[in-house]
């Protein structure tokens, strides 16, 4: 793998444990980031930990969150020396492992995890962008079928941005690893596997009745 | 609402916005965590943020958590001076909440969010209790129907409780929440559902096949 198509290893990207689940290609961290829209923000606070979920969207290699200009990652990170540390994690759960043993149970599953600064986006082209990529990223094609925000909606908004630049991403998949010695014990064992699933829509009790579902739903 | 039944707001289970979804009744949060397995569990390291996804399960008041005993929260919350601050953080994806304009899009969404500190457990009871409650969080009569860890698997194993004292949960639900001069705006608007999706389950290539699926799994 050459060095432009991964990210560099750094000493917190390497896992603890499990390192061969650890992968650092952009291929397989954009297809994860590009699965969800929701992640888990994590910032310090007077000096303890605070995980906020909160949507999110890829633009090249640039994740974009946003929120109130009022919400407290803004305010973190846009003050007098702007900058706030973050580590944004994604999470897709594609089954539970029950194996034999209690111990061995696990789950599979597809994470992400970027450390790095998140910085206030105040160029307003770049604002735009970021706004849409991160309707985008829950439904595709959505944005281009909704009204822009305004000025006053832009300037109460708030738009953060973090680079993938220490990124690591871990993978579990397959089945259970039970010991030998185990194998023979009368459990079941295997896979239950899971996935998100989308219900039908559901039009606002609003809507004008001629409005069709769009398109881009039926094909989430 | 009684003092019993909820818990105690503080200046950091306030949120600075959306304050009408917050709730701090003892059922809305139990309910919540009982609904789900993963956690988003932060903690700070060399004073930058982590968020990891990891299992969890709820005995009453407590939390729990368990990893190796090399993991980098057990190694923290294991040292000279125990007690490791932690944000641990539970969030179920209800739907996707599509407005006329793109700044009212929103997710319905059920989230818990816990400060405290965790510690290691010691008391092999306890330990026993808390890995039962991880196995069975995810599939209910589970650890019943596996072999128990033994003296070895216990010995890798670190458990980490989190009492329930300082916790919030904040809940959207419902339509969008479109400005009055956007509802003649010809895009669609409404809810899609989601909702994790159990699969049919998938034996390991090598289960005894006289093994039926048990019957915890076909409700889950």
């Amino acid at each position: 793998m050459d060095a432009a198509a991964s990210y560099a290893p750094t000493e917190r990207t390497v896992p603890s444990r499990s390192r061969e689940r650890a992968a650092y290609d952009r291929e397989t961290v954009h297809s994860i980031l590009d699965a969800g829209y929701l992640c888990h923000l994590g910032f310090v606070r007077d000096g303890a930990p605070v995980v906020l979920p909160t949507l999110y969207g890829r633009v090249g290699e640039t994740l974009y969150v946003h929120g109130s200009t009022g919400s407290r990652p803004a305010r973190l990170a846009g003050g007098a020396e702007p900058g706030l540390p973050v580590c944004l994690t994604v999470t897709h759960v594609d089954g539970l492992v029950l194996a034999r043993s209690a111990f061995h149970h696990s789950m599979n599953y597809r994470s992400v995890v970027v450390h790095g600064t998140a910085y206030p986006v105040t160029d307003e082209a770049e604002r735009r962008t970021a706004l849409d990529a991160l309707v985008d990223h829950g439904i595709p094609g959505r944005s281009a079928d909704s009204r822009p925000a305004n000025a006053k909606e832009l300037a109460a908004t708030a738009v953060l941005r973090l680079d993938l630049v220490e990124v690591s991403a871990k993978v579990r998949a397959g089945g259970p690893n039970d010991d030998p010695e185990d194998l023979a014990l009368p459990y079941w064992s295997g896979v239950v596997p899971l996935a998100p699933v989308h219900g039908a829509p559901v039009p606002a009790a609003d809507l004008d009745p001629s409005i069709a579902v769009p398109e881009y739903l039926s094909t989430l």
